[in-house]
């Protein structure tokens, strides 16, 4: 089985580019080790860390990245996630961004003019036994899953979520699940990244349980079939992710996976379309990941 | 045990209006029955059957008010939700208003505007042994709740989600679960209606299985505690209902969820401020209700 | 001419209820006289002067409702305003809900949790030779408008700005420009408040420069023409205003208002649907009237 | 004066990277001409040309960028719009994308799923004696300007609107006023591209009249000052342009121009931030550039 480490990495990328060079090449079909920094790029190890912008100016360091041979534009890629491994039996979290989610979009501005300081609430929280320690007190289940995942797009070259994957922060895109990301490039160039222990839906402060880790993952192709944003099979349910953006409004990033979610049911399950429409209706879940991507969800048991 | 049976009814509400005549009254601490029509009064009972505007206008009638003696403006109505039972067997849904969900708002117009017909899709789901049949094939667990439940506000009348309750569509507001809502004005003046069989996150065409239905429910009073927005406690999480509109983008309903989920953790859990809102970001749940509708959620095992 | 002066008015209303008894009728056609209390229901006279919210619970009252003889519903009102006055020669503003408006909705709660106090800045401004003095030294034009107008709903009863009007806060409605309501209930009800002596667009802090003022208007009557949405007519455009609300967000309701633009060109003014929709491209403008409502302008130059 | 020509340019850029190999590089204070190609990569020229996606799969060529010789991040790069012309005398526009802007984003699907076909609507304008002919009958003054200019972000690499400019469609980016921009990389690396003969607000189906242009432009540099986001000052007003964003709604995108273009009269222009915020509320105006960005702008008349 292929690994591929931090110290094969070199260096991290923090954009989902076209032009970044791959650092692993693998046949589809082949499942790989792929090791991550941590969303801080692993400056906050201790209580008293605090994360240097001068060394690291941007978070989520991205691993590969991966070529997949013989992936295409119009091709999707298949990613089974197959394990999650903390690295360093820790993850950290913090509160560096209260402004963008609570307050209003904005942080700097606002925080200098309302003069309200927030604290650092930086927190290590030790992972063993899959569970991890918030608190003394507090004790959470692990459950991570991959918060930054996305190919290369032909032109753009950002980690914001969007039809490419890039960090989309859903909890679903976890071990045991199955992620489809469109091709748009030569060799897809999948990026890995940002693992989180675990997180609630909305990443309210904008910082789940981050941890370095090792992810094991089986990377297929299907030639030939485009899919227009990020879909994940789970044991219970085929859903869509999407989220919002420039002149989309998280109302209609849901209406898209909607639309999505409905059309798939159309082509590979047999329903009609107004079918499929009305049993969305009485069935369907969402589930927020992050506050600006939404996952559209529809029960396995309904489609067969 | 008191029982408002739409006989005793007599004519039914669409808004929460403070000058609806209460059609029953009870002092706080006794369960009613309250029975209610379903949301297409009742119209939709047949395959064929279509609604008709001239003779019922408004959708989701309501029934009560129920009067709840000692009541004031200041307090909070507390609604434990017992039971929910089918009074004719069945429920019913269709696709009523499609552009406004999945086109854009603004229905008609842009009905218009592109000369797209949609189908009526009306269906019949009969409902027993605790299921709901949506077709032969497909067969969806029976998880009924109230649609629209909501005390009167002061001055305005509608059936809006907001900080009174109202057609809020969260599939939360079920037995075994506990409503809280503000008391506006004298009597509180609960409305109840709009009850559906099963309902997906979002209610995406906007109908879910709609269901004439008998409710049982016991209503208490806290005299003198103030809250903001309707709260719900279900045996497994604490949650807080918000809603989008004018001015208040999803996006802001969902933040002031939260604030006020946090609110509630250092008041009534004694956490500080900057741990709950830490932990909700490790932790909470969202859920859609309808398109507007969103509640915010902590597990309860967290809370102790 | 008819005049309806604060006597008259007896008591105030806060909702455009189709229950609210009218306080003058009229014929289509004639030309009346509305006296109107401030926003501030006329408590924020001198610059020591704060809100009561125990004797004036609500804010924005309005005069009216006019009932205008051989309205139905399908009609469409037709108001053209002549003439604003201030009556006390002043107008008066404040910082009343900061929050909702720059930090995010939810006021109370968010200041609750940020511990932040905000000014209360009232300010009385003289208002002569049509100017408005802001403060000795800023001089504002006078370009008055009326804030809150609108029709009756058949069963809402709220002052939100809808398909009827309301509180807009377009300061398009103003003298010499001509303003069409749909008619929803006999009679009409047209309602009449909340004169601003001058407002900037998004009206930021949620409060206009406020004054009691004498509008002279002549009320309309198109008999059996339905609109969907409140439409001006000013000397160099035609417009629709629109505003968001549950599950409209404010680029939905700017969409909404260029279908219903597109659609009144290709009805009125002999384009095609396709040209409408080219031409709006390229000359439309929008304004903003307070953060949820938006109006959305064709030049009529290009209209004949 | 230094010109930089289609033929210099060699290749154009499509995001605005650091990574962009500079066509041009002038000292701060030179006025240079640029030549741009427009949206459509000259593809549209005569009524019957179609867009091929093959050949120039993006729209919106950017040339440069242009190399300011001591920029550094922390810098704001001020750009004075002296003169606009076009090139061919003549403009072009389409109906490119309907369904993303009045139906709902996702317009590929949407189409799917609705079976609706929208007219191309290619329409070929000449531009002569300021004058855009967008038909025989109808004429349109020629008001240009430049749709995409922005300085190149450290790390993402798109067109989008953002602190750094980029593909803001605002009407104001005009011959006479002067632009500002933050500097986030040495020497800046100034892109422009995608000139509008004209523009209505909002830019509905997502295509003014695109035109290739020679911009006459003067660059200059402000030392160790920085900001947040672009902004502009005509000859009446300051203002600030923001956008819309994953978690940052148009609302938010325009309560954040609000604090910013506050902050700016406050260090600026002397005034209190509470006077600044009443002052706003009162005679600020917005404009819609596109859907998504938002002009915040400050009548100068009252700063003096």
């Amino acid at each position: 089985m292929k690994k591929l480490t931090l110290k094969d990495q070199k260096c991290f990328y923090y954009v989902l580019s076209a032009k970044n060079e791959p650092t692993l090449t693998i046949e589809p079909g082949e499942t790989v080790i792929v090791e991550t920094e941590d969303a801080f790029s692993g400056q906050i190890r201790k209580p008293g860390d605090r994360r240097n912008l001068e060394t690291a100016p941007e978070g989520n360091p991205e691993s590969g990245p991966i070529y997949i041979e013989g992936a295409e534009k119009g091709d999707t890629l298949v990613v089974d996630i197959i394990d999650i491994k903390p690295t360093i039996g820790q993850g950290a979290t913090r509160i560096p961004s209260w402004w963008w989610y609570l307050g209003t979009p904005g942080s700097e501005a606002l925080e200098k003019f309302l003069n309200v300081k927030l604290p650092h609430g930086t927190r290590i929280c030790p992972i063993k036994d899959n569970k991890v320690y918030f608190s003394e007190k507090i004790v959470i289940p692990y459950e991570p899953f991959i918060g930054t995942i996305g190919t290369a797009l032909e032109f753009d070259a950002t980690l914001d979520p969007g039809p490419n994957g890039g960090n989309m922060d859903q909890p679903e895109v976890k071990p045991g699940n199955r992620l489809y990301l469109p091709v748009f490039v030569e060799g897809a160039l999948l990026h890995v990244g940002d693992v989180h222990a675990t997180q609630g839906d909305g990443e309210l402060c904008g910082v789940a349980i981050e941890m370095p880790a090792e992810t094991t993952m089986k990377i297929d192709l299907i030639k030939g079939k485009r899919i227009r944003w990020p879909r994940v099979e789970s044991p219970e349910h085929i859903m869509v992710i999407t989220s919002s953006g420039i002149g989309r409004s998280l109302e209609d990033a849901t209406r898209i996976g909607f639309i999505e979610l409905i059309l798939w049911m159309e082509e590979e399950y047999g329903f009609t379309r107004w079918d499929a429409y009305s049993l969305c209706t009485q069935v369907a879940k969402t589930q927020l990941g992050n506050f600006w991507t939404m996952a559209v969800k529809m029960p396995k048991k309904y489609l067969s």
